[in-house]
């Protein structure tokens, strides 16, 4: 259902959709921001602490959650980039696209809560199984906002092609890989599912071939991104 | 009260107040996403739990608390959407518009309530008629900002039609009888008023008269809706 | 040191500071929003109730947590709107007014704390004259940021004249003293000192001076407030 | 590696990026926001007092909790005005500049855990070691923002020197002087190394060589700084 149907002269296709997509926006950063801020919680003061040598070795004791809050800080900030870039492209919408984009938002904001879990349970394989399933629904739900902007329904600007359609889709759903094999490895080993999570940041920090397009398009000139009938963002 | 009053030549009435309402949707937009966030902080993390098993068990126990949250995200989520596609034609404000808009976030920042009551008590009365009472006012509070921005005052833009001021109106007091059903039926069946809550989401979200209204004057042209003397949004 | 020194030709005065205050609005909606939404924290959901007939009493027994929330919302909403109306006339920002401004936010900030001690101890002396001192420091933070911009620095746009900014003061300061007389008050009596708060809300909802001014500013011509060089907001 | 290396005919090279940090702001600020706000909830409000006496002797002995509230506010304040200045002159962004300022981020967001823990600890060295790696973090990583945006890329307009570049510099980098003034005294006197905090923010709040160049550059004109290609902020 997420596959792209490149079309012959996108461009030409007339735009739908209500121009303006700033509130949208407002209150997908807010959410994120709110969800990054939260996770800091998870890394909690520690009590009934009676000497300075207690405390030291209670915060040595801490790291694991600490490594747990960068790594998650890390993902989520992901998922803001992958949404932030695409929604430099999208530029109108229509109601099936609020509540698409409440869906995907919906998912983010449920991040606490196997982040919570993992961090309680580090050696269990049920938190890994959540998380995944978490990742993967967060990931098919920014797919499908792609898919019905910039295919089924034509909210995007002119610069958008195929090309970029195609590769932006493979970025969302490539990820799903690591995900669906840290639930098969699970089964085997908890540390080595969770090692498919790092994989998967690791690899979206990298430049990419849609990075590459990106540059490719920027390259010449440094604004041939607002050149566009539209502003840049 | 929220009755709206069409009158003849609405469009050659002069638009009152002072332009601009970026700050009453930043406000806005931030109240609802740290209500749509607070909503998972409801799915707690299973403590005391001692083998692989009783996670296991306690997760697999944790089913109704999510589908709480999907539930409650979506009805907020509706809201936001409402006040949202209201303000696209509310351009203008004075200082009784920033209260009303300030009681209805008043309503939706005190959703967190109701929501956690009737989780935690899923069996009792009581937490159904507190919500649906929730609902009514949050509701009739919104409504009430449409009557004062598009009728009473004229802080609308230039398209709002007396058809489309009565389709919202249709829309916002429709989903009355839902509520007032749900706190009657309460005496009789708690389940079959929490039906009526799912009953009002899904019909939210099917299209309805007015999308068609906004549809048949969006769809000729891409940018109809921007064609005003003032921007979309 | 927060009287206005209204000085002739206000309006040939060369303006100062560097145009553009939306991220000082940002950040200001994004504490007001959080606090806004953190007050209902207070009505917590009873526990440890074991029949209906227990939920009702508890459920019963809420009303002076709703009161304190509801007024609560109003008292600091009041600080939004005023703040989000003095920064419709503010729009340039230097270094001192991003500091002046957080420290109005400061005060906001730390309302939570007043509010949840009057909520818990609602017959002592002592949470009646924090929260008054609380109200007279932000008031008077607010009032500075208004002589800095209008008066000491010429952050504001043409169209502020000398009235206009006494006015805002009157308005701003006149508050002063119900809250000095609830501190009075609460020596002789809590309940009164309390009214005391009602009665400064009470009075900032009803039309004054100030509105009058700027009704008759904007009266004739429905954006004569945008008529100026800047954007109305 | 954060140390700028000003070339010759800096404003001849070509703008790199895309244009429009709206969402990167707005992700800033929401973050900054919450931080901000959560801070007061250190500041406990009194249980389990049993007379007026009680709490009034508990509230005395909240004054230190308070001070940490107002100088944990500054500091983070501070950050925040370090970051609203220099994106005044950040105008483009790249995947790079996200990620980097996602981990400024990252620092920010989590400085509730170093400030809960030396209001927990008081005397304990520790939490101002904890501290003051997090402020030195803090720093480094936005100092690399600054390095990155205008002098490996070329994202800022086109009204910045090299003299501006390295006055930013100088504020940002002489603020871990202090810091590691802080660590090495808290060997020493912990009171002598918190000390260093409150000296750290003094100086920042004082006028400085960059707010004279800053002051330089809008001093003859009000809107000197609004007259590059593009818009001031």
């Amino acid at each position: 259902m997420e596959r792209p149907h490149p079309r012959p002269n996108l461009a030409s296709r007339p735009s739908a959709g209500i121009l303006g997509n700033e509130r949208m926006s407002a209150l997908s950063d807010g959410i994120f921001a709110i969800v990054l801020t939260l996770l800091v919680l998870e890394v909690k003061v520690p009590e009934a602490v009676k000497s300075a040598e207690e405390l030291n070795l209670a915060l040595s004791e801490i790291w694991p959650k600490v490594l747990g809050y960068v790594i998650s800080f890390v993902v989520i900030g992901l998922y803001w980039i992958i949404q932030h870039n695409i929604f430099q492209y999208i530029k109108r919408h229509d109601r099936p696209l609020l509540w698409l984009n409440l869906v995907f938002l919906m998912c983010v904001a449920s991040m606490p809560f196997p982040s919570g879990l993992i961090v309680r349970y580090p050696d269990a394989q049920a938190p890994v199984i959540i998380m995944a399933a978490g990742f993967i629904t967060t990931g098919l739900a920014l797919d499908l906002v792609w898919w019905y902007a910039s295919t089924h329904q034509r909210l995007v600007d002119q610069r958008v092609t195929p090309t970029l359609i195609k590769l932006v889709h493979q970025r969302l759903l490539g990820d799903l890989i690591f995900h669906l094999a840290a639930i098969g490895l699970s089964f085997v080993s908890v540390p080595l599912a969770k090692l498919m999570f790092v994989l998967s940041v690791g690899l979206y920090i990298l430049p990419s071939r849609l990075s590459a397009y990106h540059h490719q398009q920027t390259g010449t000139s440094g604004n041939a991104h607002s050149a566009g009938d539209e502003p840049a963002e």
